[in-house]
């Protein structure tokens, strides 16, 4: 164990706990020339963790990045169609993670909360269900069977922490003028590059850094590049061209990723707007603000739902809004068990896919 | 179900189990007009998965490659430096996987046994101990640690089943012509590239397809390319060519990642005989046998053996021999438990490495 000099000293005591100790420079303005701590572990492992620091006086022992503070709770079989991931916020009751989780994680709006759905290297296509009552995660299904997305060579599975900006909607009716293409009626998508393998249901506290615009059947599907802030890059990437910089290849991979990774299912090559290259965080954080004020118009029933279950337990203004017992009333009754699918060993194939 | 024309069929039954029809025009010339059933299951799933066929008259029901007949044992705790995986015979016996499983998996010496030591896609650098009686897989330790290999982007982990040859020895006392370098005192290398995530310690039917020459240090550490033998692409690989064609980026892929993987850990860029091409399935083919011949002078004594462990179960004439009732006693008095190492996420870090 080192002093701490003026550099981020990064210690790690297992898979899933680490302690991150930096100088705040970019964080919070009030404790510059402080020492922060930040954690990822749970309050039992964070006492444990930090036992060794609490002697040195050069250490200020500042929680400033606990855990989130919202849990999950599956129901159903895992690998049945039955199988969902709900939320609760801190006191245990059932939220929507669509809907109750805010997009801002701190008042200057900069950083973010990320709802993980497909944890880095995994297959199994999760997403926050639209249609069910406070959108669970639900793994996606394909003519009764489950989804999984191939393998396309040299990739493993999904190649970021991917997931979805809570409180955003990609708006069906509205054409996005810079591509010239409709929404594609989800929340927004999200690739989390950190080095660390995120959890399902997972909420990361995320900074945005640039995004690619998927045509997806003719529809805009954004897909905003995002870093865990407790990462140990994260102080060194603020933009897209930090990317280059530091990750080689990644957003070149990136792009290439969604172009080949339906052809294995026979569907055709994607497509990009703005020929694949990717915009700025600028550009990134005004996408995910427009589509923030979709999704008001969604939940103040402003604009048309169509087959979005828009319940929720928090946002006040809403006809939406159900009161808490009725969440939870949700969640207790969401289906057990049901008929468990085999996971061929076929997810595990590697796909070789030539691009003309 | 379709009825089973003149092309391979492959029926998926779940992650762990799977049937393999085609008709024979390679592995065995007596059965030229019928179809074959190959399986990677075991007896009991074997049956289940049988059942359906059993009354169709154009199947003949053969189980011509069935899963290996040895089995693993595990001694000490897992992440422990005592961790052991030992191998019994299909009597149950404590054997060898180093001397006592045979090379050569059929008569005409076309088909080979490989050992599994690390499957694709993970990190745990495991390795049959040269040092160990019985030569049970143990896990490599640097400084006192665990060792696990890097990810190197865009590569997660090892990037095919990686394992070694029984019966194999690359001799440090024997310049290989070739690449001017010493053997590197280990087994021989191989590189399982099937679409299948093979299980550690699992003993696995390949043919030989090529090989690229590493050169470690100095010394010369051959990597065998291989293909399991059932794995539906296998009838249409024969040589190394046949990898270009049916799985593109693969081989360069392969060098590349000799290359670099090493490179996280502080090590120089390793290099390659033949400025990295590949050699051909003849050239493998003679490669392997030789370090067969070296391997048979280990036993025989006649080659200084240093610390490697011989003791062999099989080997009648070597004076390594030992009775069966001694190696169970090996097996059974291998350490349990032993301090576990917490495995860092760090693990899990994907490396940007530039090539100069």
């Amino acid at each position: 164990m080192t002093a701490i000099g003026g550099l981020t000293k990064f210690f790690r005591f297992s898979r899933s706990a680490h302690v991150l100790l930096r100088r705040s420079n970019t964080l919070n303005s009030n404790t510059k020339s402080n020492i922060l701590i930040t954690v990822n572990c749970d309050k039992r492992q964070f006492t444990t963790a930090t036992k060794q620091f609490q002697n040195k006086k050069d250490i200020l022992l500042k929680e400033v990045n606990k855990m989130s503070s919202y849990t999950t709770v599956e129901k159903g079989a895992p690998d049945s169609t039955n199988y969902s991931i709900y939320f609760q916020n801190e006191e245990g009751h059932a939220i929507s993670p669509l809907h109750d989780i805010p997009l801002y994680a701190n008042e200057e709006k900069t950083i973010y909360n990320m709802v993980v759905e497909i944890p880095r290297w995994t297959n199994a296509k999760m997403e926050i269900s639209l249609k069910n009552p406070l959108n669970p995660i639900k793994q996606d299904i394909k003519k009764g069977k489950l989804r999984y997305v191939a393998n396309c060579f040299p990739h493993k599975g999904y190649i970021w922490n991917y997931g979805a900006f809570p409180q955003t909607w990609e708006n069906p009716d509205h054409i996005e003028l810079s591509t010239g293409c409709k929404g594609d009626n989800d929340p927004i998508d999200v690739l989390e590059i950190g080095y660390r393998v995120a959890q399902r249901g997972e909420v990361v506290q995320v900074k945005i850094l640039g995004t690619v615009a998927l045509i997806d059947e003719g529809e805009t599907d954004w897909k905003i590049i995002a870093i865990d802030i407790r990462d140990p890059l994260a102080e060194k990437l603020n933009d897209i061209c930090d990317i280059y910089k530091h990750c080689p290849g990644l957003l070149r991979a990136t792009v290439e990723w969604f172009k080949i990774y339906k052809i294995p299912d026979g569907k055709p090559e994607n497509q990009f707007a703005f020929n694949g290259d990717p915009k700025d965080a600028q550009f990134a954080i005004k996408v995910v603000s427009e589509t923030h004020n979709f999704w008001k118009g969604l939940v103040d029933q402003s604009l048309n739902a169509g087959s979005i279950s828009c319940a929720t337990t928090t946002v006040k203004n809403s006809p939406y809004l159900i009161n808490q017992e009725d969440a939870d009333k949700i969640l207790a009754e969401a289906p057990e068990g049901g008929d468990v699918q085999d996971v061929s060993d076929t997810v595990d194939k590697w796909h070789f896919i030539h691009l003309g």
